[in-house]
């Protein structure tokens, strides 16, 4: 069956240049992306409604040329070849169904592209599965939400590099442009790169929605902002060093009104925050590859604490049966204050978190051979994507100057903007701590950073612990090699 | 070939009634053990020199029951029916050679024990296999060192409840003895759960460790304490709520001098601390179940900054040329009063790791249905091993008074004792914060606290950014439902 918004029924058609399969919000936005930058696109769904919703709203949205298909065979068969199709469906086995679906139709030279948050070993998997078909592809990070899908997002291929040349022309078009970084595209990396550096990117995500969230809880219940004035701090936030997406839609979210009830919209929203499976993975990822990502684990658990709603409740009221309140002591504040601290705070955390994501991507690319550059990730996330910040330049700018940085804290630009901002960081986290206000983020990107930059750390205190009961060696700071002391041996003997 | 520390060549042999193969440091030592309380034991290791090693130390030891073997069949056959056989063999691949090994001997009824930090799907893919060849299969953690495993470890068998009944008798004899609570054992459950039970134990051990080497760095970096202060405050706390095998030997350490220089020997180990993998895996187990765990988290973490020595060295030159001094200013501490404040911190950031160790177990049980018992885990840990301690007893009675706790710190009497210590507890990481010393571990633990304890956090604006650019919809304080708005629509009508 053909369904078309261009085509009459009888007419001989032309092959289109690319297709898409899998309709849903993600899928239909970056369809009709595709279409209005000038490459007809041919597009299938399971649920045929979705398509024909898809071609309704290609028709609406200025006749763009999009051919829906209800029927895998001739949805195929619509694509020019090499055939390309674009997959954007639930990650895990519906991946795995809708290769099986298209594939069975393809030919040698064909390519497969998964747009979704898929595991990277699961790309890695499917590419060698569809190669033994003679089958190319690529794992393939898309962010920037409905919006960035529709008009501009950043996108992370990975795998084929020959597949990935057949579409270049085509993601270069659609992706998000940014005056004088260019198209926010760029080929990953082989295998599954592309999913990778997507899901640490999801992970520097997390990061930053919860160091925003820690600003507001700070800003609302120790400074006592109303939400007019974090709109309007958020706000003058986003014409500086913190100009981001996020900012930006922090500022309007403080702006809208309930429209069931009095007051402002945000109040009203229960305090549990949902995931799927990004953020976790980077956790794990990192502690797979020794890799410290503190802030990035606390928002993930900030996300865990939030769901336990009812046992919170539940603790609260302990606590203050026990006279303890939820916000402790009067801190008084100067307001003025209060807000460049904390703007000052969240930047100083910022710059930690990013450097911990890099220094994962960096880890996971010379454990698999990758060859990934790190300051082209951050040229590439500069738009379309949920990260997308003036900030990414700066991390870009720290690469081009030296692209085997160790650590982004130590770049001179940044090492010197921790240093401005520092004395106003541990105000923040005091003040929070003093006032019974979690800064989970904040504080534990703080003492990364207070980590990082220390020559001489207790750790000698926990490798004598582990030789003593463990025999496990230690190593020392005034000769070489391995030693191990009869630590019980030599106490009982000073003890009689 | 038949060695023996008690049969001469030629007598006939009465069987033995246990087998103990991998006689690495952990299984001389658990195999003299079971000699010492009685039970005549066969031992074999495929490099046979150990074997002979371990007969003659048998010999030393007291003439103890133990039968060396350099032969596989030889061994199995020495052993009388049902066989039970005990690995200490390093976890993954040589674990699956030893079954392989020995199994080809044994028969329908017999039971293998692997006694290593092995990861608990491995021991349920084992089980699964040899119960296809009738025998019987435990996972059992063992912990305690080197000291333990002679004298008396705490042990954790999970898996056939079958192979734990042959062998109660042993084991109950075996373990760690405290009075008033009994011996160091209990059967854990069902698959894997011994091993999970253990790994999660070395979890808390990784905090454990971490939490005293802040208190230590506190202390010496800004209390100035010297080795010899820090040694009689470390006995001091061992005589309170901290007494503890850990705080025990840390005093024990700080009184050590060096054998190779002037000094203390502390000061001469370098600041790079190791680990083997119990710790990741808990890390990784925490965010797979939803359990936010970061004081534990922040402990591997630290393990991996220590291990960055060149890095850091090179971070401090940076920071040192930006006029930043490894100790921030003066801070004038009152040594009494700092002494008493970083007690309490350690205290109360224990009861958070602890909370967070306990959760994921049960989060675990609730899983995979072993319906784990946390007071008695609490009850086994009382001794033997390495985080012994007078601490657990607390834990055990909170469970004996509601199995159901939601978490540690909604107990009352832990309620009351970090409403207690919650002042000093603040005050010690501040303090820390202003000078430049990370207590991650400890302002983590706080920060769980303070997120778990309110009842309202910030999460709302981190749901409503979600609704915003990805329509993952959200909840209402105020009625049920889940809602999405147009966030984006409503901001850009408003700014019209």
């Amino acid at each position: 069956m053909f369904t078309s918004s261009l085509c009459k029924a009888g007419e001989k058609m032309v092959l289109t240049r690319i297709g898409l399969a899998g309709l849903a919000v993600m899928g239909q936005n970056l369809a009709l992306n595709i279409a209005e930058k000038g490459f007809p696109i041919s597009v299938y769904n399971r649920t045929t409604s979705k398509v024909d919703e898809t071609v309704e709203r290609a028709k609406q949205e200025g006749d763009l040329p999009v051919y829906g298909f209800h029927d895998p065979a001739a949805f195929i068969n619509s694509i020019q070849k090499p055939r390309v199709v674009i997959m954007l469906v639930k990650a895990g086995a519906p991946v795995d169904q809708t290769i099986q679906t298209l594939s069975a139709y393809m030919e040698k030279g064909d390519c497969i592209i998964d747009g979704g948050n898929e595991w990277y070993e699961n790309t890695e998997r499917r590419e060698k599965a569809v190669t033994e078909q003679g089958l190319l592809y690529l794992g393939m990070g898309v962010s920037g939400g409905e919006e960035g899908a529709r008009h501009g997002p950043s996108l992370m291929p990975g795998g084929s590099f020959e597949a990935y040349k057949y579409i270049e022309d085509i993601l270069l078009k659609v992706a998000a442009q940014v005056p004088d970084s260019g198209p926010c595209v760029t080929y990953i990396g082989k295998g599954g790169s592309g999913n990778f550096v997507k899901m640490v990117h999801n992970g520097i995500e997390y990061g930053d929605m919860q160091l925003i969230a820690e600003a507001y809880d700070v800003l609302k219940s120790v400074g006592k902002l109303s939400n007019d004035e974090l709109q309007q701090v958020f706000s003058e936030w986003n014409k500086g060093e913190l100009l981001s997406f996020l900012i930006e839609i922090t500022a309007d979210i403080f702006g809208i009104k309930d429209d069931k009830g009095d007051g402002y919209l945000v109040d009203k929203v229960l305090d549990k925050t949902g995931m799927k499976g990004t953020g976790k993975w980077t956790v794990q990822q990192a502690a797979d590859l020794s890799v410290a990502a503190p802030t990035i684990a606390a928002s993930l658990d900030s996300r865990f604490l939030s769901g336990l709603k009812e046992e919170r409740v539940e603790a609260a009221k302990v606590f203050k049966a026990g006279g303890f309140s939820d916000i402790l002591g009067n801190q008084s504040v100067d307001k003025a204050k209060l807000i460049d601290d904390v703007r000052q705070a969240l930047y100083a955390s910022k710059i930690c978190s990013y450097a911990q994501g890099m220094n994962l991507i960096r880890a996971k690319s010379t454990e698999k051979g990758w060859g990934l550059k790190l300051g082209e990730l951050a040229r590439i996330w500069k738009g379309g994507c949920i990260i997308r910040a003036i900030f990414l330049d700066r991390i870009k700018q720290a690469y081009d100057r030296n692209s085997d940085l160790a650590n982004l804290l130590v770049d001179p630009e940044f090492a010197k903007e921790i240093l401005d901002r520092q004395a106003a960081w541990r105000r923040v986290i005091c003040l929070a701590i003093n006032s019974g206000v979690s800064t989970p983020g904040m504080s534990t990107s703080l003492a990364y950073f207070d980590t990082y930059r220390r020559e001489r750390l207790p750790a000698n205190l926990v490798q004598a612990q582990r030789d003593y009961f463990g025999a496990h060696t230690y190593e020392r700071v005034d000769m070489p090699g391995s030693f191990h002391t009869e630590w019980f041996k030599i106490a009982q003997q000073s003890k009689m």
